[in-house]
């Protein structure tokens, strides 16, 4: 299987601009993405499946099985200076490296055919400490996208605070311009531990979106709507942990077992 | 190879329904699935082979070799009331993560092909304590079938009391949905020792599952033939665990020995 | 790449017996195979490579490079009794469990279209201790095959022995029947110290094979070859052990360094 | 994706000579080729990408994204006595073994493709300490070329000094003759610690280099360019380390959790 992007609607849309939210640092990414995905009313098209996600299937409160997956959104523009959106968000990264590779060259090739030029990922910022009013910071592809976006509250000073970006908010970005694309990442400072989502961080981010989006939201129900998505976050992460603590738990046979080894 | 199914005969049925069983906690599903097999006199038809089992052959007592595999059979319906059967027993589950996915994807390419469009996997629900009266529980990949199941004794809770299901008994009913059909997990509560097999769990989920086929078998027999079949799947677990160990048993060279090691 | 066969002659022969040699418990199969190789004077026919050995090339005395591959050599039967033989010797076995299964069917695959119908593969059984008159030990892919060959001097007890055939020796014979084919497999008894080949058992090994096969060759250089040999094997199985340990070395950074991780 | 070679312009190159220089011990093969480079400013013409390579993007000063990459460039000969050059360099080597004998493969099926019959690998030889006076060693692929390069001041000594060379400057050799090419392999003498650049070792390579390329270079700049080179070599190893501890940081849960895990 490695990657496949399963399509129910072909969006016919005018130069849209792609942004990625996955899990991460804070979980900055996934949050605003999400967000912004329920309160424009964004419509589900696509959904991406992976054999490099987690073999294992959630379990909603109903007993509805729950396959690990990213889902695409589609949202037109309604007025002037806005753009058609595409949205994807997912509920995990990739537990290898080089599925973190094919599954970016996947949605890569996936939007070229329905005519994305631009994307934006969204992540966060490990700054190992508690910010009260986190920064948006700033990385591109390209020159020219950093000049366009100077203005917008974005500090594009991610080469000097980090040095990489991990996973795939970065690789998107990397392998964009083999395909005829470019982009920029969108980081929020958050404290960094990676199991404790971080709306404020989110919300940093999702300021600095709207703004250069033209788009206007209700951002008091995002604390409340954080709470209720860390539950299921959690879940992901909890199952994950524990089936690679079982694989690290092997222990070697008591010394008196013979071993009748064949080679 | 990664995964392939060899088909000796194409059964013609209307119709079936799929069963698997494979090990896992208790070996609930694989017994419970082997013995139905067995007592219903149900014929072979296919053979799944896979790169993504441990590398090597088991021996029986006549020094004969025995290749890790799943096995197809099928069954007719004798009455009104019954269904045709596909049931799927196996002698592990993949070993890496992608393989799960893999596996699961050729299964259902396969069951496809020859009209399956309902499933159902058996498995072992960990409950850390030893159960006198093992209940039933149900999770599914639909509401409707959780419904239609609902009056057969299955308590559709694996949502609130487990939260995930890691494995094939999972992915089969996650990914089932984008090949077209649907199905619901049986987990037999056990006591979650992987290496004890748990035939009154498994008996549990047979007593459900002859409920709604519409089968009587004579369960008396099971308790001896568990024994029987412990022997075996304690060998796979036995070498599996030692491959493990020898791997991870490399040490660093002693300190004076010189490396010229050359990048 | 993963895995590829470079002919060089396409040999016509007369329902040829395959012999597999590998590494492997006391190296007594790839012993065995080398020998009997040299002896009667085989000549080379094809090699294979794979991405599944170590990613290393040896260097010989002289400097030239050595990539770890497998070699195959064909001989003629001589008089009535004998067989035409195909032999393969290498350098080591997979590096990974799924490459055991490629490497095999990709052997299997060739040797089908080359008219092999029967294969013997060598290796060594651990059994704890020196042994001063190693026994040959024998499994099949069937119970026709045990006895046909039960006349020669095999014990087939490798079933009530050893429970399991770990890798290619056991693999081959494993999915053989796929391919229309069945075989042997002959264990020499060893001490089971991976690193010290055991000429003793791969002369045990030989008597038994050069009784069926109506072959007579000269014996008495055996231990001397086996010293030689010694050398090259224990150079690969350093170079894996240190590849092994620089992966294993990796050590977290020091508390006070502060990570600036994005995710 | 798995291994991609995107060229921008297809040189017309007249029996050109193919030299690789990527990251190891001492990064003496990635100094010298990537100053060779420079200084006799050849010009690039296509990249390669891997899903090989460590899922991340590197950031410059700018917060530019920068994927990791091996990137072609040639040179066409100014006089008599010189060829004409193919020059690779990289960022980093595969972090997978089956990744080592992918990318060397498509590079050498890339490299036929353009009429590339000859190569040089650059590489550093581990020694253990601080060497004043750097010695290049030598491996071939075949014996002949042992003999035309002799006179250059290489010793071809390197099956005594150090019996396997591990990674890409091995394997691309040891590959080379399935594909109609034969090369050497040059290791400058060096401390051996992998996050050290060794200029030194680096400058005595390329001074053998030059001799037998008939090539003049300012060799004074080196030192200088490799502290610069430094930072970025430094960053990715950094983040290499930090992702392999992350993976290695799981923990088992705590003791009194309980766990209902699914098989």
């Amino acid at each position: 299987m490695v990657t496949q992007i399963i399509e129910f609607e072909r969006p016919k849309l005018k130069d849209p601009l792609f942004i990625q939210g996955l899990p991460g640092i804070g979980n900055v990414g996934r949050i605003a993405a999400g967000y912004l995905t329920e309160e424009i009313g964004a419509k589900k098209f696509a959904e991406l499946i992976s054999s490099h996600f987690m073999p294992f299937v959630l379990l909603h409160e109903t007993s509805e099985t729950h396959l690990l997956k990213y889902e695409f959104f589609y949202w037109r523009a309604k007025k002037r200076g806005q753009r058609d959106l595409i949205i994807m968000v997912g509920d995990m990264q990739s537990i290898t490296p080089e599925g973190h590779y094919e599954i970016a060259e996947e949605i890569l090739k996936y939007l070229k055919g329905i005519g994305v030029k631009e994307i934006i990922t969204l992540g966060g910022l490990n700054v190992g400490e508690i910010i009260i009013a986190p920064k948006v910071i700033g990385a591109s592809s390209d020159l020219e996208l950093i000049k366009k976006y100077k203005g917008y509250g974005i500090e594009f000073v991610a080469g000097t605070r980090a040095g990489t970006i991990v996973g795939a908010a970065g690789l998107l970005l990397g392998l964009a311009k083999y395909h005829g694309m470019r982009g920029i990442c969108l980081l929020g400072e958050t404290v960094g531990l990676p199991i404790i989502p971080d709306p404020r961080s989110a919300e940093a981010v999702l300021k600095v979106l709207l703004k250069f989006l033209d788009l206007k939201i209700d951002l008091s129900k995002l604390k409340k709507r954080v709470e209720e998505m860390e539950k299921f976050i959690k879940k992901v992460e909890d199952v994950q942990k524990r089936a690679l603590v079982q694989m690290a738990r092997v222990k070697p046979p008591p010394e008196e077992e013979k071993l009748t080894y064949i080679g």
